[in-house]
């Protein structure tokens, strides 16, 4: 489990989260970390020179102390597991607060390559932090069990529903939410696993998803991903050194003390009905999209990285963007400025019944406030959005994602101290 | 889709497979693949020094045509699929044929990172190929349905029962089988998705499951696998420099013509509770192994690659490796010499309803004779295996593996045009 200690060791996801989120201005994020949320590619292109296989890929590390929690603005990972527990009958504040500490240290000790405790079963030795990162959220359900009813924030009132929810409850939901990232599948499993006993006696786990996106390396030079449906897919993700980054992802003043420099994630287990989808011809695709398949070009015109010009016309005087075009509905300009950090992860469960394919998107955002992030943009996509009729939404979590734990401390002390 | 042809393209592995198998003899073999098969990191190691997110990883490229299959000694990906797909009524030898000639031509372009046809969503597009093998077998009940009854060689008799068996059949068996493995989740997806789309209306798809291995690069050096159970896993595994490789994995003259130069697939689906397993100190479970779960040395001492000394007492007189160690009744010693290439994959599929994870190893097993390699194995391990307490045996199929196809030629041709 000592392979950070080589060389090159902590540096090779190209930058420290310290050096990105320390208390930096704009002009400290626009540097290495540039774009870096917009694709798993780019953190591979920022990694030093060295040869394939020297384990680079596994030495890569992501500090889990800082001002912000990790796995939030750092590139997406490779593999991701995604779960919710719920504390047992009988457990409250302190035995919530023994699990925190107990899950951040963990968290920290594998984040540096190291082996959990004695319930670490060495699935990931040998192989370096491979970019591990663990996240920890709240859910609205966990105030109230824990004896932390008027620390709840109003901006975790649950969700409303939206006309074409199919929503699981057993699936959706839950007090705690975790997010675990890594680079290499069996890092990420042994994480989880790790995790998972250390809560035995506290709480159950709830639901658990996996997801994945690309393997760093995947692509001759960075690129935005590309969903299961074959799409280009967050071209227009806020991006750290845009000015309001910090303003869109992060709480603000308005926010319970606990929770200041801390987010919401919004989490939507959203399949995908590809058997539909891929019956479409392209050209199809492209006007449910409002994007060129190819490039992720906009249909006004462009590269990918134009602007959408909605009130563009073809020769016919017909909309480029057509009316109900994703890309159109979901805009900022139709949502009042709305703006969510997009961490999706693609999804595959295997075969349904009917013989199709159980994939999808499970749907992450992050940002300052879902009654001006998600709630708004899902309201007007749920309605009016062309795209909604290949889409299923099976699941859904709303969380607050505490502050990152300062070194010695853990995740929502704030919270359980205050 | 065309990162292939930048510099390293076809080389990234290290090896192509012609080199490997082309008419070789051990010489040729013990090179740049010599323990290639072993495990990932191996194949990692192998690879051109380059930059980290050169695309190095994309390029990766496995010929489709050869005289072998590709997927079978090439090293492991860090993602498969495997999937079964039984004849529709009504569909038999010539769409069967029409079927092996289509997949096979996806199979190579898609192996050379080109788009595969007109069922091709793009969800690869950026990608290189990733090192994509895709690998057919026939079932036993293939024969009858297409017309084939007197071609069916006698090796593919149904495998018999095992004591401990708890198979869902409706996840075994299949007419034709297909593993497809990459190093991107996303590439490994589309190719499956395109095989499927092009099996619409000759073959349904019977089950589908997913698997992984280590990422390419997350080790600092190359060593064996490990499973979920945290084990070393692979130690033994033939290599092709062995001088009896050949006669271990592939058919030999006693196969019918079609099956010359082919191989027969053994498939166990074998859940693993962990839940159980991790109970144990790492004493015990090293006991149960009879390897050292640290660095998989046998207990009758050495390193990993030490031979088991199955003689060897402690102090006390007791055997060093206990009378049901896994290694003991699994050693090709107490097997008459049975040899199989393991290709096994962990696999991870959420949470089971009683909070367990539903997880384990795809076992695959590449051989020269299931009566002489699985069969006498399986029935050893299942009577007096101390590990067989943590696995259940969930699904199971057999399946012949034709020889590879000549370029311009398609995987089956012998057997449908013969």
């Amino acid at each position: 489990m000592n392979s950070t200690t080589g060389p090159g060791a902590g540096t090779a996801a190209g930058f420290s989260r310290r050096a990105l989120l320390g208390g930096a201005g704009a002009g400290l994020v626009a540097g290495a970390a540039g774009g870096a949320v917009l694709g798993r590619a780019t953190a591979a292109a920022s990694a030093p020179a060295g040869p394939a296989g020297s384990g680079a890929l596994g030495a890569g590390q992501v500090p889990f102390h800082g001002p912000r929690q990790a796995g939030i603005v750092e590139p997406q990972q490779a593999r991701v597991h995604l779960a919710a527990f719920d504390l047992v009958p009988g457990a409250g504040r302190a035995e919530l607060r023994t699990l925190l500490r107990r899950w951040s240290g963990t968290s920290a000790r594998l984040g540096r390559g190291e082996p959990a405790d004695e319930y670490e079963s060495r699935i990931a030795a040998d192989a370096g932090p491979c970019s591990l990162t663990v996240t920890f959220g709240f859910g609205p359900t966990l105030f109230d069990r824990a004896g932390l009813a008027e620390h709840r924030p109003r901006a975790l009132d649950p969700l409303p529903d939206f006309p074409e929810d199919a929503l699981d409850r057993a699936r959706s939901d839950g007090d705690l939410w975790v997010q675990i990232g890594a680079d290499d599948a069996l890092v990420a499993f042994n994480a989880l696993r790790v995790l998972q006993r250390q809560a035995a006696g506290t709480a159950t786990q709830r639901w658990q998803m996996t997801g994945f996106g690309r393997t760093p390396g995947a692509t001759a030079r960075p690129v935005t991903g590309r969903n299961l449906m074959g799409q280009v897919d967050g071209t227009n993700n806020p991006r750290p050194q845009d000015q309001d980054f910090a303003a869109k992802v992060f709480c603000g003043a308005d926010e319970p003390d606990w929770l200041a420099g801390g987010s919401y994630v919004v989490l939507r287990r959203i399949r995908m009905l590809l058997d539909n989808w891929e019956n479409l011809s392209e050209d199809r695709q492209e006007r449910v999209i409002g994007r060129r398949k190819s490039d992720g070009a906009p249909l006004s015109g462009g590269g990918e990285h134009t602007a959408v010009d909605l009130a563009a016309q073809n020769a016919d005087g017909t909309l480029a963007v057509p009316a109900d075009a994703h890309v159109r509905v979901a805009a900022p300009a139709s949502n009042g400025g709305a703006a969510m950090l997009r961490r999706g992860f693609s999804y595959h469960d295997g075969m349904l019944p009917d013989g199709s394919p159980d994939a999808g998107l499970l749907f992450l955002a992050f940002q300052a406030d879902p009654r001006r992030g998600f709630v708004p943009v899902q309201r007007k996509l749920s309605r009016g959005d062309g795209l909604s009729r290949f889409l299923r939404h099976e699941a859904s979590g709303l969380y607050a994602v505490p502050p990152g734990a300062p070194e010695g401390g853990y995740v929502g002390q704030a919270l359980l101290e205050g």
